[in-house]
């Protein structure tokens, strides 16, 4: 006791100085605060499955004004609901880019690529951020040994070239679904493409997927190991060859879903939603509740290409649709 | 369509020449993987609050088991249930620690300090990760001017000191509840407590709130400006002076509530549980179901310092309780 009183006294003491110090001014030992850092912390987060190790990468955020075509069954109206119940901003799609490197002992995988090196300086930052955040993660791009796409959308193959069209991975063998190849690289497909947007979607695929590119590439099928751990899983409909992954190590997966849905916090609490970016929506749908129904009904964590960074979260199912649980950050590895 | 001709017809031989390397054998440019990283990123995440920048700062995050003794007014059984209902590990609480800082552009605030340089060691790195973390974030300790304590609990306090029991924060005010302080250092109290727990907290209040801690410590009050943007509001029962603090900067605000309630997957759907270390569980339990109905009712972001990091979500009531929805995790600032 005789310690705190000595020690309440000592407090009365401090007490008394800091009064006279008084009126609002700094005692000496205060600073001026720094500059704002006014820069994000780099995007990466490791968690294990099993004996794999997989980094989610981000590659930033893309931002689209919220148009009435934007879902072609519900009017921006009902999505901006859908946004304000989720707290986001209304108006706007705030859609992440989160690829993924698998490290699985044997092999060092990237899933997926990102919107590519020159997308940074064309959306002043707000994408493009996946080179600089690998190497935050200190993975060096020269390592990736195998990248496997899930579908020829830009924002999954584009970063397959640096800006100069140089290849990013240049030790990489690239690994893309075979259904998915097939389509975009077919002649008659792309004289019968439904729409601007695809037929733009076709000449980007010319762009990228040629030249030194096409000289890495090798094509695989549904239902079988992409690489040892990963096992591919058609998931069609957001295109026609879309396919999804399953990782696996002892007892535990995670399915990486790529696009079958956009962003949970539209796409999984509405999964009857078609968005403007599905190729077949009716298919995409039905390909989207199965998926859904399944993780739900086994508790399966699912990896989301463009979920919120860090992209990673359970499903419970509701009474309209399905809902996301991020999964908790874990401060270790 | 010459080039997609001669672009096919590429990609026939590049598949040719995959087939025949065949086999399952790598081709040459594919290497061995690299060695696991093993390490989980930097934990620090950057938001604005107005003009106002928050950087917050892991610490880490503990892991407790569930006991009947867990939660005062309900069931072992009852907890893994709720655990698993969030998909989390059964038997196991996972608490997380999130102190922030305040760049007001006048102040570098740093809000709760976490569980101290020593319990890094203590722990093998699952907390007392915070001095690692602000580093990473490019935030020298010494240029810290202020701290903001919400409460005496060690998590809270223990960080004001290095291993050494130097001051962590050299050149820092110490800002600390009035009604808190008292409490704490009232000898009368200390001889009443409760239980061991509480009596082993005085002695640690006695430990840490004493020497060079004392002469930079400063009392304030309620629902005055602690400094310019971070206003405290007072919210007892977690502690007797337990206090929140909102910054607010033009029309922004975020409701930084320290431990209103503790990790969100339990005690913000289950408002009514009394945990073992509420200190008054009944007023706990008043306090934040008023904190929540506002939170709800205004909209408000919420910075739970046992969120799990980055630890900001909004509020949704629900037919039980409240629900939290994590902010989406923005790449910019």
């Amino acid at each position: 006791m005789i310690e705190l009183t000595r020690r309440s006294a000592l407090a009365g003491a401090a007490m008394t100085t800091m009064a006279a110090a008084g009126g609002g001014l700094a005692p000496e030992w205060a600073r001026a605060a720094a500059a704002p850092a006014a820069a994000q912390a780099p995007g990466f987060y490791r968690y294990k499955v099993g004996s794999i190790e997989i980094t989610v990468i981000t590659d930033g955020a893309n931002r689209l004004p919220v148009t009435d075509e934007f879902v072609l069954n519900a009017k921006k109206e009902e999505v901006n609901a859908a946004l304000a119940e989720a707290f986001m901003e209304p108006g706007v799609f705030v859609g992440p880019y989160n690829p993924i490197v698998i490290n699985t002992g044997a092999k060092l995988a990237l899933v997926d690529t990102g919107t590519g090196e020159a997308a940074y300086k064309a959306s002043k930052g707000q994408t493009g951020q996946f080179l600089a955040n690998l190497a935050a993660a200190g993975i060096d791009a020269n390592a990736i040994d195998t990248v496997i796409i899930s579908h020829y959308h830009g924002d999954h193959i584009n970063g397959l070239l640096k800006a100069d069209n140089s290849l990013t991975f240049p030790n990489a063998e690239i690994l893309v679904p075979a259904a998915e190849h097939a389509y975009w690289t077919n002649e008659s497909e792309m004289s019968r493409a439904a729409t601007k947007r695809i037929a733009d979607n076709f000449k980007n695929v010319q762009r990228v997927i040629s030249g030194e590119v096409l000289k890495r590439l090798r094509t695989y099928e549904a239902d079988k190991e992409v690489i040892s751990g990963v096992t591919a899983v058609s998931t069609p409909g957001h295109t026609p060859g879309h396919t999804s992954h399953v990782v696996a190590s002892g007892n535990a997966k995670v399915y990486v879903q790529a696009d079958v849905t956009h962003a949970p916090f539209l796409f999984v609490r509405h999964p009857g939603w078609h968005a403007f970016y599905d190729h077949e929506p009716v298919q995409a749908e039905a390909t989207r509740r199965k998926v859904y129904d399944m993780l739900a009904a086994e508790r399966m964590r699912v990896q989301g290409f463009h979920y919120p960074f860090p992209a990673i979260a359970h499903i419970e199912k509701t009474a309209t649709g399905y809902r996301e649980l991020p999964v908790a950050w874990s401060p270790v590895i």
